[in-house]
């Protein structure tokens, strides 16, 4: 007799996985806060029309105020058994108006945990040079007025790749226990755009300490303009001081693009 | 001597022609009207910051209210001769924040007319289908919620390429003397993005009528979701009847892309 089947088993609650695309703009972050709005905050309550008690959902990564998502992955318990697509139109459905879009919805085995489960993440960096003001991308980047170097800012990102000391791009708030990080990749891509230049920074590591992808990039646009040079970004990295880093860049050109589990709960 | 530099000869007022990028949504349009704020209000706002008493002015398309600009194209006449990288400067820093960005300012001779002059009208429409609801792009792309097939589309917008009278894909409201005009594109890109695919429909003619791009992209998705046939748009066209058009679709995806002069004024 399968011991699943005795009296007095609790059969545990089935487990969804939910990929969630955010505009950042209206949240205070990702985390639940007392006094503004968040985008866990928002999840939940959908997640509360479904089922009351419904409990609170943990997430790969916590994004900050006003910073985007495309793909964040975050887990929830519900008593009932969903059918993965009725559940993910029923949360878009109690969603509304708000820009959180649930991507996919899946069950996965008691075992998955958005954040612990994750082996890396991946962040996109839009950054828009040009002198007219962005209209129809306002909001979706950081804007300069002014143009900047692919290839100094190239080679500086090469000198941060690998196993470091952050602490020079780290925020004092950071929670994290270590600041030695391994950076995978800092790729910088050009794209031309009417009447100037987009750049596209594609960031991957196992895991970010807070603000460092707006630490790297606030950095690396000071070498695109000529400020820094790639060894001051070296001589920054190895200073280990947070006083060394260049300025952090605003969070709207930030976004939470992809998280990689060992086995991927999504097909897409 | 050259007669214009007798006394009493009275000097043309430098013209300029503007190339102009707006996000529609806040706007009931370009065109000025007493109770609701228009692009063509919030530029010549901008104007008569540098010159009280600077005439109106004329753009090359009346977009509809919500409808955007990739390179709407207008004319002023200024007292003053204006550098014009500082013009566009000064015009920018005036319009702030409006979503509005003069994205070129060039001097032009006086026989230049930014609506009279255009020899070709280019229109992008963006149009998305997926379930999960834009987040990013809302407000950029209209959005249904079901995949649409490509081929069927191409064949029908091959039906509406050349001279026709177009009274079915026409507003009742349309003020131009006749419905005969000539299309000249209508080529449809799709391009696959995360859960679903967006429609690019690429539309050229010297000339439209009023609604003319919507009632065609309105259509033309009828056909996509197959409850339409390539033949049923020909015979909507044929029958020289508004009431045989498809659902006009809504303004949020409609762009003004370019508007072709015999000589282009700017050199982007």
């Amino acid at each position: 007799m399968d011991f699943r089947a005795r009296p007095g088993y609790l059969r545990p609650m089935p487990r969804y996985a939910l990929k969630i695309e955010y505009d950042g703009a209206p949240f205070a972050g990702w985390q639940r806060q007392k006094q503004h709005p968040s985008v866990q905050q928002a999840v939940e309550e959908a997640l509360r029309r479904l089922q009351p008690d419904a409990p609170g959902i943990a997430a790969a990564g916590r994004t900050d105020a006003g910073v985007h998502a495309l793909g964040q992955v975050a887990h929830c318990d519900l008593v009932k058994e969903w059918d993965p697509f009725r559940l993910r139109e029923a949360l878009n459905h109690h969603l509304k108006p708000l820009p959180v879009a649930i991507l996919e919805a899946v069950q996965v085995d008691e075992g998955f945990h958005a954040r612990f489960s994750a082996t890396e993440r991946r962040y996109l960096f839009r950054l828009l040079c040009r002198r007219a003001p962005a209209t129809h991308e306002r909001g979706n980047v950081w804007q300069v007025a002014y143009p900047l170097a692919l290839a100094p800012m190239q080679e500086a990102a090469r000198r941060l790749l690998g196993r470091h000391d952050f602490t020079t791009f780290r925020s004092t708030m950071c929670q994290a226990d270590s600041p030695v990080k391994t950076l995978d990749a800092l790729d910088i891509e050009e794209i031309a755009v009417p009447y100037g230049q987009e750049f596209r920074f594609h960031v991957r590591a196992r895991s970010f300490l807070h603000n460092q992808v707006r630490s790297f990039v606030g950095t690396l646009e000071r070498v695109g303009a000529g400020a820094w040079t790639p060894d001051d970004v070296q001589a920054a990295l190895e200073a280990r001081d947070r006083a060394a880093c260049g300025p952090v860049c605003p969070p709207q050109g930030l976004y939470l693009a992809h998280v990689t589990y060992p086995q991927d709960p999504f097909q897409a």
